[in-house]
């Protein structure tokens, strides 16, 4: 790999978990962080997920710049570094949406120093703490107008990739970010709001909370995400959201009436069908 | 513990993890297994969560006697269990409501025979390949109406639960079966649904559920519950259920023109003030 050195701009949960990746495979690289949190920054030094602090204007040195920030952040940051880099450093992004940062880069004149990929995997936590070694590892990661990509900068990327683990899919940005909407976005607005219904309703009677059990801490457990990486994602895939919640929120009010109704075969009919979603998930627990 | 025979009525994830358990602490204990499903019967035998098969008649002859079935076969067989037991016999229900089952033996001539009892553990996973050994561990146990329990088989159930390491908590039956909406019965729903939106959604294009990461694994995980045990209890608790759903529907809606209104700011508010959900759930995972 002709990588020397690696520039991580935001060194969170993944920008972090890709530096640990990176460092795990090849001890030689040199990984600069930049952060706009002094604090995250020190922490990541001293829980070694990088090797040196840099700031923004130091990526012109860099091999590889790796873009971990929210994804507001992205597309302001993105056509700058492009600005900056050398002309053969390869730029990636890891943002949970695609389309705006394909469109803010689409006519710069480093376009080609460009790829836009989503690897999917995370937690629930945030932060250079939360960078785990091996998060990658058998996870999917979504790249998206491959062809854009100067030929020796994929290949480049596709090197780290395969070394870390993950599988690669090829989409576009547009049905990235409709189809991710479904089987990401929508998950966490479940949960934020099935955490602030229990919240509100139980907020004065807090023993209430010992009869949780284990199932409602799984299907809750996205309400623990940060609200600065997850607000951005639902504002720039605004139109797919609001479009998955339309048809969660029909599904729900459906469901309802049919207990409203005692129409308890239809309500035994109905979770039967979704118990199929035991085969579909057999691969990503 | 003066007990040497035990018949669990079901054998499945509940009533098997508790006679895995019963059987662990004391070898001695005879383990009867009554189910209407033969397979299930053998099934139990063979992964010896029982000692014998039996039939309803045989528990004349219990010192102990758990009824683990769907709620709805539970306030059936209940009364004909307490009609057929003998007068030192604790007889007991696991299930995930409680109003119905303590009205329908409300005036029972061995209602002092009784003990009604929520243990919250489980797993989405059903029949007797389902029992675990240490399910009920650091578990919280729900016990209503124990004044209506003679004092001699309230002190044997709280022995066994006392080993089996439950934590115990008392609450009135309408009490549980309104909060246990909240912390249980809505989650099932509302990750139900959630399977049901992305399934309609994506039906025909399998490949997309190689986007789906561990957080939609996580929020949908029990979708893959039973309806068999799952509908009765929405029927018995079906307008704590239909409140629940509409403060969860209304939240939901309310998110969705937060975003539509472009009003993120909100957006970001409502999601950090369901960030304390991390304080609740510490000690439930």
């Amino acid at each position: 790999m002709s990588v020397k050195n690696i520039y991580v701009i935001g060194v969170g949960l993944i920008g972090g978990s890709i530096a640990r990746d990176v460092k795990n495979l090849n001890p030689n690289i040199s990984l600069f962080g930049v952060d706009s949190n002094p604090t995250h920054l020190k922490e990541a030094l001293e829980l070694k997920v990088i090797d040196f602090k840099a700031t923004l204007k130091d990526v012109a040195n860099a091999d590889f710049v790796i873009l971990a920030v929210p994804v507001d952040v992205s597309v302001k940051l993105l056509p700058e570094v492009l600005d900056l880099v050398s002309d053969d450093a390869l730029v990636m992004d890891v943002g949970s949406t695609k389309s705006d940062i394909c469109k803010v880069v689409e006519n710069h004149a480093k376009r080609r120093n460009f790829l836009a990929t989503h690897p999917i995997a995370g937690t629930e936590f945030s932060g250079p703490k939360a960078a785990l070694l091996g998060l990658f590892k058998n996870k999917t990661n979504i790249i998206c107008e491959i062809e854009k990509t100067a030929f020796k900068l994929q290949e480049k990327a596709l090197t780290i990739f395969q070394i870390m683990g993950m599988r690669i899919r090829y989409m576009n940005p547009e049905a990235h970010d409709k189809h991710i909407a479904y089987v990401s976005h929508l998950s966490h607005i479940s949960a934020f709001m099935l955490g602030k219904t229990v919240i509100d309703k139980e907020n004065n009677e807090r023993d209430i909370f010992d009869m949780a059990g284990s199932g409602f801490a799984s299907t809750v457990r996205l309400a623990k995400s940060s609200p600065a990486m997850w607000t951005p994602i639902f504002k720039q895939n605004k139109e797919n959201v609001i479009e998955t919640l339309e048809e969660y929120i029909s599904n729900l009010t459906h469901f309802k009436e049919k207990i409203q109704k005692e129409d308890f075969e239809t309500v035994f009919k109905e979770m039967e069908n979704t118990n199929r979603i035991k085969d579909i998930l057999n691969g990503i627990e």
